[in-house]
C-alpha cells in the first residue's frame, strides 16, 4: 500500500467513519479503521458489527493495498498534521505503516486487512432516493422521541412504513410519539414495515454534509444509506413496533394556539424552579391564555402566555422536557395544541400541518 | 427592597460575582448572592469566605434594601429572562422576593441580608494601579505554572515581590516555574513579599472585561483588586515561597532557537503516540536542528524541527505538557531555549526578552 493524500481529505474521511468504530471492542481489529487504496481513491471503513460506514476520497495511489490502522492514533493525528502532502506506505506484507509528512514520520503497527469484516450490502429489495434536506428534516422531527433504553430495542428505532408512494416514520419512547408522513418518487411492490436504528439515522444526518440526495436500499434485515462518497449500512431492529395509530387522539375538548418561542421560554424558566431535567409543570388552559406554574418548597413561579384558547378549562401536568422537545421539533413560529382531558395525550403540530404530529402523554403525580 | 433593572445588567453582575459562590457550603446563606439596592445602584456580593466579589450596576431603585437570594435559581434564571424591565420587590421585613417580568412572576425565599458576611477590605498598606492589559498579560504568563494541589497551598499561589518600583510575579509547581518582571508607577515604603491565591488572580482576569485600569490594595494578609464596577477581595496565602532565584540557571552548554508553532505542533503530535496527557518525549539537540521522538509498543514517531542550535548535543526527556505550556506562555513567534544537561532545568523565553522566563525540569525515567 502506498498513496499520497492531503490533510483535509484524510481528516474528512476519518470523521465520516469514526462513529462506527467500537473503541472498547474485545476484537482489537474493530478498534481500527480499514484503509484501502486503489484506482485513485482511498476508501476508509469502520464497523461495530451493527453499524458500518465507509467513505471514499480521491488520493494519489502508487501501490494499491490495504491495512487496518488503530483509530485512537490516526483519528487525533489527522487533525494535527501539517498542511503538506501526507504519504502512507507499508513495506511488503508487513502490518507496519509509515506515515510521512515533511521531514517527520509516524510508524504504527496495524492489523491485517484480511481479518476485517466485509461491508454488509443488503440484497436490494427496494431502493429509493430522497432529497437530503427533506431527509434531515424528517429525522429531526421524529428522532427526539426515540428511547435510549437498550433493554427495549424496538423503541430505540424509527418505524419506516411504506405503502405505495406514501411513507411514514414514527418514533416513540411510550411517553411521547412523533410521526412524519412524506411521499416517495417510486413505490415498492409490497408494503414495507421496518424498524431502523435511531443511531443509524442520526449518523446519516451527521455525515450528509452538503450532499443533495440520499439513496436508500432496504432488505428484510438491512438498510443502506448512501451519499456521493459515504455509505452507511446497518442491521434493522427485529420485533414488532407498537400499533401507534390507536394512540393518536382524534377528538378534542380544548385547542390552544400560541407562539412556540413564548411557550418554550416560559416552560424553560418554570422548570428552573422545579430543579430537575424531567420536572413537572402545571399547564392550565384559560379563556385568556395559558398559565404555566411550578410550586416548590423554595417558592413559586407563574408564567402567563398569550394564547388563543377554545374549549374547556384544563389543568394538565406535563414533563417539561417532553413539552419543550415537542415544541422545538415543530420548527415553526406557532403551535397548535389539542387536548381532551387531564390524563389523555395532547397532540401538537404547527397549525394546518397534517403531515406531522407530536404527542405527549401527561404525567400523573404520586398523589393521584 | 424594590428596584427595576434590565436583563443584561442583572446578568452581567451575577456573572461577575458567581465564582465566589460556595454552592456546597454547609452555611446555606453562602450559597446565595446578596442583593443590595440604594442610590441608583444594585450591588451584588458573593463570598466563599476565601474569595469575595462584589459588583455594582445602575438600577432604578424605589425602596433601598437588601436580601440574599439563592444563587442556583437566580443565576440560571437571569439568562432566561425576556428582554423587558425586571422588577425585584420584597414586602416589609419578609425574606420572600417577588421578581416580575411582563405578566409573569417568580417568588423565591431568600435569607436575611443581616446574616451575610461583610466584604473584607484590607486596611491599605500599599495601593497601586496597573493597566488592565498588562495585568492580564502577566497573569497569563505565570498562572499556567501554578499547582492545583491544595495540600501544598504555597504552590497554588503567585508570589508578588515589590522592591521600590520593581515588581516580580512567580509561580511554580516544583516541576516548572514562570517569572515575570514589571515596573510600578509608585513604590511602597518597605519590601513587599506576599503570596496571592491563583484563583483570585484568574478570577480577576475573568471579570476585567473591557476595564482599562486595575487598582490593587495590599495589606499583610489581604489583597483587593478593583475595576470600575467590580471588587475582588481575598486572603493572602500564609507561608514562605521557596527561594526561586537559586533554581534559575545562569550558564548553558546548548541554546536552541526555533519557531514556537513548529515545536508545539511537533510535540503535540508526538504526545499522541505516548498516549497520556503527561507523557514524556525525547528532545534531542543536533547541529542541524531538534528531533522530538516517542517510542511505544504500538510504533514510533520522529519529528524533525528546523532550529538554530549552538553548543553540545543533548538528549533530554520532557513532560510534553510542561514543554507545550511553557512554549504557549511565551506568546511569540520564536522561542529561545537554553540548557546545560540531561537532568538540569531548561530555560525558555522569547529571544531578547529579559523580563520573562519559564523553566522546566526534565523528567527522569524509572530506569535511571
Amino acid at each position: 500500500m502506498k498513496f499520497l493524500i492531503n490533510k483535509e481529505k484524510l481528516h474528512y474521511a476519518i470523521q465520516n467513519v469514526q462513529r462506527a468504530i467500537s473503541h472498547r471492542s474485545p476484537q482489537p481489529i474493530l478498534t481500527g479503521i480499514m484503509f484501502n487504496c486503489a484506482d485513485g481513491f482511498l476508501k476508509l471503513s469502520a464497523t461495530d458489527m451493527e453499524l458500518s460506514v465507509n467513505c471514499s476520497v480521491p488520493a494519489s495511489v502508487s501501490e494499491p493495498g490495504s491495512l487496518v490502522i488503530p483509530a485512537r492514533y490516526i483519528s487525533e493525528f489527522s487533525k494535527k498534521l501539517p498542511d503538506v502532502p501526507i504519504e502512507f506506505k507499508t513495506v511488503g506484507g508487513s502490518n507496519l505503516v509509515t506515515i510521512r509528512y515533511g521531514q517527520s514520520e509516524l510508524n504504527i503497527n496495524g492489523y491485517s486487512a484480511a481479518d476485517f469484516p466485509a461491508f454488509p450490502v443488503p440484497d436490494g429489495e427496494f431502493t429509493f432516493t430522497i432529497k437530503a434536506e427533506e431527509f434531515k428534516n424528517i429525522i429531526k422531527k421524529v428522532a427526539y422521541a426515540l428511547s435510549t433504553d437498550d433493554a427495549r430495542p424496538v423503541f430505540t428505532g424509527v418505524l419506516l412504513e411504506i405503502d405505495g408512494i406514501n411513507a411514514t416514520m414514527v418514533a416513540t419512547d411510550t411517553f411521547r410519539l412523533a410521526m412524519k408522513k412524506f411521499k416517495l418518487e417510486s413505490a415498492p411492490l409490497d408494503l414495507i414495515n421496518v424498524i431502523v436504528p435511531g443511531k443509524t439515522l442520526n449518523e446519516t444526518v451527521r455525515v450528509m454534509g452538503s450532499c443533495e440526495e440520499l439513496k436508500i436500499t432496504l432488505s428484510s434485515n438491512y438498510i443502506m444509506l448512501e451519499t456521493e462518497d459515504t455509505a452507511i449500512s446497518s442491521r434493522l431492529i427485529p420485533g414488532r413496533f407498537p400499533s401507534y395509530r390507536q394512540v393518536i387522539p382524534d377528538s378534542f375538548s380544548c385547542t390552544v394556539n400560541a407562539s412556540i418561542k413564548e411557550m418554550m421560554d416560559a416552560a424553560d424558566r418554570a422548570s428552573l424552579l422545579a430543579g430537575e431535567r424531567n420536572s413537572l409543570i402545571l399547564f392550565q388552559t384559560r379563556p385568556e391564555g395559558v398559565v404555566i406554574s411550578v410550586r416548590s418548597e423554595n417558592g413559586w413561579i407563574r408564567e402567563d402566555i398569550p394564547a388563543f384558547v377554545e374549549g374547556e378549562k384544563l389543568d394538565v401536568l406535563f414533563n417539561v422536557r417532553y413539552l419543550c422537545d415537542a415544541l422545538r421539533s415543530c420548527e415553526d413560529d406557532e403551535i397548535s395544541m389539542k387536548m381532551t382531558g387531564t390524563y389523555t395525550p395532547a397532540l401538537l403540530n404547527p397549525p394546518g400541518d397534517n403531515q406531522y404530529i407530536s404527542i405527549i402523554v401527561p404525567a400523573r403525580t404520586s398523589k393521584e
